[in-house]
């Protein structure tokens, strides 16, 4: 039952004209789905609804052909006949009881209208963001008209489809109202330019509006930028993000504030903590009476109840909690903390809005696939059989995959050579900012240890003849992967370093604790997190570091986790030399010292540095060997009662964590089913290719 | 008529069962449409068919979940159900008896599986291409079988759908049986590995497997590339690329061979001439009896008969020519070569597929625009009145406006201050490489120069009582934009330079002819092609030049070009010294220099330079004063006669010349038409909400 401690979080709350039953608000969020994939969102948003949040709202919705953002798939509602599509979702939303709200959109020179193409609009004429070469022009008096009635006229429809609480938005430098207020975007010298007052006046007409036109049935909320990270030069909390909200304290139902733009309002676990925007939504209660909404990746409930008691803020904004776990709120008020899979803060979420593919989750396998595959986060299908399963690996995916049958209702062998869990987050959550993955790890083993019917066997180094002799039906390998220490990978496609030199060291020496002497050379050809992590490492233990990489920049994936600047910032910081745009060329022994020769991807010029060790991070083999052993064995299977070998996660294909999460996912859901070539089947969403 | 010259152009051939009526071949392109719009990408390859194409080729289409590259818009043939989508094309291209190809696609590591979340199979462990951090793994015999048995059963689907070719695709680095083919990507030691007779074995099977299945009625066709420009580690068509071919000659029925990867098959004018393929696939003819096809952005019927008659190939391959003009063949055909809108090789078309748009040509503004504006590249409404029109501005926009307006049979006044027309194009197309954009200025010229009813005006300098006096019921001006000398844009939202200063000068002198004195500083914020174009020409000329910008790299946006590797190093041949990542901190005169601060834009660091100029590329001022003038009488028009002014192309909003030319023919269009607020509707495409 619940903790009484937490009753503050469950008392309703009025918005405007509606009234929401808790105080767990999913704020806005994109999602890779939008208007491209209805039913996946609708079934998404409506898990979460089922999951006990009180209100729910989309993604950004476009409401015109004049500011759309193509290729990114938010929502749309440019005309009537958009309508069914959002319908869908808020009829999702309220068969759970919960309120439906939507971000209503109009862009201006944050997008270049690459669909509509037509020319994008901004209070004075300034190139669009991104580097598309397309300039918005400056909005004249009936352009402000216009988008007030297209604002209006989206509201109604919104209305109309069912929505309980309609957004104007203006944060993360994207809302059109948000460039009207900066004075960064803002040159404008007549009554929408200039003083604040006169910089406001869009969004203040924009309320108004909305709540002429809805606010009789819909509350009129706000999401508003408070601070954008840019001291003078930005709104900052202290000065004009605070006076905005003084002027229009009581205009909308409900403030919805956060900072700008999405890489500071969604910065992750490496480099941020729960509750990080604290220091800047802090003083926006004192200034209005109406609730105050505010996000900082809470999953901790005691954390909750603490800054709804200190007059914080009134109701919890979370998106990427609510993804790792859409039932947050209904385990908080079972009494349930134990089951909540807690947001680890990594942003693979991100990630699907940036590739313009459906949402992912590290934590939350079913992220995405609620509808396509049918599967629910928190069931799963009862056992086909009374078969016995044996998975060697307690990394990712032989954990999630282990919970997973066991929540079947399997019997379940879990052996790993290590006397502790977890595989490669043992050690990769070591690393600087990453402590809170080991949550993948922690989730899980909770779960597992709850399970009479799984068996962990750490400490147990399984060989083929163990695995013959277990009795197990099916055994899963998930034995991980290796880091190569021959530089093969992307950029090379032939060894270019001896793997047997004593200077060579692999990353995963390194993320066992081996700290070479430097100068230390780390190659980066995998783009991701862990050769800026290792960087960082180094540096802090005082090592002299050289960073080298074909990419552009540090860590150059990590733009997809929004993370890019502040890693390679802190490299800088560290006093790590970096070498981007360069492939190597060739290296060469100096008695205990290695000279490398580095050279530009464009033209061949040389970069020579002289380093005690070398830690080429380029690619994974797969620790295979007890699958392909297990291979040669066929024909001993039966003998031993053994019906199924499989590989999963990275001893199968090495990839992220969440891909790893997810495959042990899968193969628990499938196990038992029938053995198919072809992948199997998803629902798809369809074209209607009748003539019109 | 025809020039009998030219009559080998339209000879039939066999190709297999099938009859191609003459040697126009559309060769498989992407164009940002796929299976995301299926209507509108039929009625594009319709449009073509009825320009005379023999053979209209689909872009890549995947065969499996197993190998998706979403977010990309390519197509799909999954499952039978994605026949009727591929029938609507079919269905469009047979209707003008052209045939209809489909390039089945099966590209294992170049993606990542981003939607369907498949673990990716290649010849051997590799991470996926691009930056993903996703390994493909190791296809196993049961992999290579699954994906012979998917690619029969697309071949069976496509027949179904109406496909006359079928391709077996090895092109690019993407085609799976590609990436056997090469050693880079096959390090197996099975039948499948080694020898050239292992890695071709897969291709070969393909092949054979479609031939089986359809080869009664399809052709199966094969697209190779014979050369992967990475001399000894790559396929060269010396060796490897010449051997594939000799040991497959009779299999296929057609060979459609280029170069890989895509950024080498599709170079743009600024680094290749028509025809600059032909080194490469010159031999291949001599080792086949079957049908050649090559490309090389032929828009030339002379030199198309030349690569005929000289036995390099049998058909013209061309996806760029036959985007910016789909009626190339009928134009040649009848004898208008002047009415050939020729392709200017810029790859604007490349960038609506890799930004997931549909395409758009900067020739052909009614590319994309096919079904859902209803726009026929030939085809105009005719006028709707008397009413006569002066177009002020004889750029881009001006042109296409005139000459479309023109086109519907309205008298037009096109006046322009210069004595030369082409605004912009004239300056910018004698920037190094760029000579073919004035084709833009060129075919326009050449069809108004045949309208009587159009009136040029060569160095007249309307003023705002010049146009009052000209008796024009609507005017549209199109006076184009003028780059900023104070530095203001993206990455400075207020002035960084003092634009009276002496030693600063505008783009737009450089573009006029003026050369400063060295060292110059070229400052890129806008990341397109004039930036980098000047420093090259400045470079040329014996000035010293450094380039800086806050992007990753030189001319970044030339990445959706494919452009951008080429661009900087070719800098970079020429001793421009390149500072990426970095800001303007500041600058102050030191007699004739100037200091020059730059700084990380990571954190800060300094670097100084002195020069004696400096170049801000960043963004521009509309010329829009007399439109502005204009409107300051608008009392006084009627007076005149004059109902109407707009303002069009950059003078409106500074962007691409593709825009500017869309936004010339698109006010054409819509002239005389209803005055709407709200941007004019165009068709969408809708997914069926029914519950399944």
């Amino acid at each position: 039952m619940r903790d009484p401690r937490y009753d503050i979080l469950f008392e309703p709350i009025q918005i405007g004209p509606v009234r929401a039953k808790n105080r767990f608000y999913q704020v806005p969020h994109c999602n890779g789905m939008g208007h491209v994939y209805p039913k996946t969102l609708a079934a998404m948003r409506g898990i979460k609804a089922e999951g006990g949040w009180s209100v729910i709202c989309t993604e950004e919705v476009e409401i015109s052909p004049m500011s759309e953002i193509a290729p990114h798939h938010e929502g749309r509602l440019w005309e009537e006949r958009d309508i069914p599509a959002l319908r869908l979702m808020t009829d999702a939303v309220h068969a759970h009881g919960a309120l439906a709200g939507i971000e209503l959109m109009f862009n201006g020179y944050a997008t270049p209208n690459r669909y509509s193409r037509e020319v994008p609009i901004a209070p004075s004429h300034l190139p669009v963001r991104g580097k598309d070469p397309i300039q918005a022009r400056t909005a004249t008096k009936r352009d402000i008209a216009n988008v007030r009635r297209w604002h209006r006229q989206a509201a109604l429809r919104a209305r109309d489809a069912g929505f309980d609480l309609i957004y104007v938005y203006a944060g993360h430098d994207l809302g059109m109202p948000m460039h009207f207020l900066s004075r960064r975007t803002n040159r404008r010298t007549d009554e929408y330019g200039g003083s604040l007052e006169n910089r406001v006046r869009l969004f203040r007409e924009l309320i108004e509006d909305t709540k002429e036109a809805v606010g009789d049935r819909c509350a009129v909320v706000v999401r508003l930028a408070v601070d954008q990270l840019l001291g003078p030069q930005g709104i900052t909390a202290e000065t004009e993000g605070h006076d905005v909200i003084a002027m229009l304290a009581e205009l909308p139902d409900l403030w919805d504030v956060n900072i700008a733009d999405w890489s500071n309002d969604s910065q992750t676990a490496r480099f941020s903590g729960e509750g990080f925007q604290e220091p800047y939504i802090a003083r926006v209660k004192s200034l209005t009476t109406k609730p105050v909404v505010g996000v900082g990746r809470y999953t901790s409930p005691d954390a909750m109840v603490r800054v709804i008691k200190s007059g914080i803020m009134d109701m919890i904004g979370a998106a990427r909690p609510s993804i790792a776990d859409p039932f947050l709120p209904k385990k908080i008020e079972a009494g349930r903390l134990e089951d909540i899979r807690e947001c680890i803060g990594c942003n693979i979420c991100v990630t699907g809005d940036n590739d313009c593919v459906p949402i992912r989750c590290t934590q939350n396998p079913t992220m995405g696939e609620e509808w396509r595959r049918g599967w629910h986060p928190e069931q799963v299908p009862a056992k086909a059989s009374e078969r016995s399963v044996l998975v060697v690996g307690a990394g990712p995916a032989g954990l999630e995959l282990t919970r997973a049958l066991g929540q079947r209702g399997y019997e379940v062998m879990l052996a790993d050579g290590a006397e502790l869990f977890g595989g490669r987050l043992r050690y990769e959550s070591r690393l600087p900012g990453l402590a809170s993955w080991h949550r993948v790890v922690d989730y899980r083993l909770q779960q597992i240890s709850r399970m009479n019917q799984v068996m962990s066997l750490p400490g147990n180094a399984l060989g083929v003849d163990e695995v013959l002799q277990s009795g197990a039906s099916a055994v899963f390998i998930a034995t991980g992967a290796s880091w190569r220490t021959d530089g093969l990978g992307r950029a090379h496609r032939a060894p270019i370093l001896d793997s047997a030199d004593a200077a060579v060291f692999s990353p995963d020496a390194l993320l066992r604790g081996q700290l070479p002497d430097g100068p230390v050379l780390i190659y980066d050809d995998d783009h991701y997190v862990l050769a800026g992590a290792l960087a960082e490492c180094l540096a802090k233990a005082g090592r002299e570091v050289i960073y080298a990489t074909p990419a552009d920049k540090v860590s150059a994936w990590t733009d997809q986790t929004m993370e890019q600047g502040r890693v390679q910032q802190r490299l800088l910081s560290l006093g790590v030399r970096i070498l981007c745009q360069v492939e190597w060329s060739g290296y060469q022994a100096q008695g205990g010292e290695r000279e490398v020769v580095m050279a530009s991807i464009y033209d061949g010029r040389e970069t020579r540095v002289v380093v005690r060790a070398i830690v080429p991070v380029t690619m994974r083999d797969p620790d295979d060997g007890l699958y392909q052993g297990l291979l040669g064995v066929e024909a001993a299977w039966a003998d031993h009662g053994l019906a199924e070998v499989q590989c999963v996660g990275d001893a199968y294909a090495p990839g992220t964590i969440a891909a790893a999460v997810y495959a042990g996912h899968k193969a628990a859901r499938e196990f038992d089913g029938p053995r198919q070539d072809d992948p199997l089947p998803f629902k798809r969403e369809w074209l209607n290719l009748q003539a019109e």
